[in-house]
């Protein structure tokens, strides 16, 4: 077997992180109408979004801040609705329904499967413990911990650390700049999931932007990895 | 009727506070311990109170202390294992049992209901919110948003925006300091409440801190009220 080693991409490729949010918000909003906020849900919603792009998506006080843009008084109850609807969705996370048995068959093809993610690491690690699949990675590698964004060399990294050579692993994800174009440029093998998301309608153009496979979901990657070892033998 | 309006205290009144943040704790010592914290679960959970009692109850990053102080290297899976066992418990906290259906009966008989609570206003919201039992207060006061902690002048400024006689309430908590004297010399009738929690073994000396009433839960609330109603009309 050429190929040793699998890392993954968690959000929007083991489960659906954007409709997810989207969800968490949305309830959010609606518990916040619910409990007093005078607005449309739909419009408020909106200004949400406003909020959190405005904010970065890991700011902690986004309803505060959408209440001042609102111009609504600061309002505990209002804000604690909202909080509180909104991580009743989020700690609900579910992975896609292939992904679990799909990580389980490939470890027993004999993979080493990694996480390799950007983000925040308590919150990506969370993430993984909340859908049970955890225990199924021999390790989890997170940009915060890194020290470097999903790079070439956030890549490059992680292979001198684990000794594995470029061509024996394969990165799977949904992002053409950070799943695809850094993973080849680090020289790794590249599978892309188009499954739903943010980024699933991204077109790759020019060839450094094309993976290897792409694949419409986890559940077709063992099919994947074969077709990349056949070529990496010719 | 002589009394109209009744305060309730929040933790260790309306639900066992105490007992909850000790499971949920617990929780998160098994949980890091399970991820691969080394270290006697007993002794990690007796670290971890000194942390609390360090940095005080509201303090954000109780786990990063924890690790620290037991000279371990920060790890986002140890630290993402106890936040998530640690909100999971908090997140499904209940009332006490005779609580919901005193509330309401005490509703029906006219009486105006009011929580009257010391800390964080969002997370007292919070906890009313997840008991569900929110929509049965009147109003809700938490001393962030009164301005000043559960003092005389905190009760006196809630009877003055209510336009309400002190001789009119009644305040039911189970701390001597904030809910018996407090209340009392702001000239509030006092109910305590000795079901369970840290407060419980507090004995009142003073005839400042004796409550008008002794009760064992909420649920013996409408006996204590029509005792106080009498001695009043003497």
């Amino acid at each position: 077997m050429a190929l040793k080693a699998i890392f993954f991409d968690i959000d929007d490729c083991l489960f659906p992180s954007t409709r997810f949010a989207e969800l968490a918000r949305r309830n959010a909003v609606n518990a916040m109408v619910e409990a007093g906020l005078k607005g449309e849900p739909e419009r408020v919603y909106g200004t949400l979004l406003k909020v959190i792009k405005k904010c970065g998506s890991n700011y902690e006080c986004h309803f505060d801040v959408l209440l001042e843009e609102m111009r609504v008084k600061r309002d505990a109850k209002i804000i604690a609705a909202g909080i509180s609807a909104y991580h009743n969705t989020k700690t609900s996370i579910l992975p896609f329904p292939e992904v679990p048995r799909t990580l389980v068959k490939l470890r027993e093809l004999g993979y080493k499967l990694y996480v390799a993610s950007e983000g925040n690491a308590v919150k990506q690690w969370d993430k993984l413990i909340r859908m049970g699949i955890y225990l199924l990675f021999d390790d989890v590698f997170v940009s915060e911990e890194i020290g470097c964004e999903k790079s070439p060399y956030f890549f490059a990294k992680i292979l001198k650390k684990l000794k594995l050579k470029a061509s024996e692993a394969v990165m799977v994800g949904d992002r053409i700049d950070k799943d695809v174009a850094s993973a080849k440029k680090a020289g790794i093998f590249t599978v892309r999931v188009i499954q739903e998301g943010k980024f699933t309608r991204e077109k790759a153009v020019r060839k450094e932007e094309k993976a290897d496979c792409v694949i419409k979901n986890v559940g077709e990657l063992q099919k994947a990895l074969k077709a990349i070892e056949r070529k990496s033998r010719k």
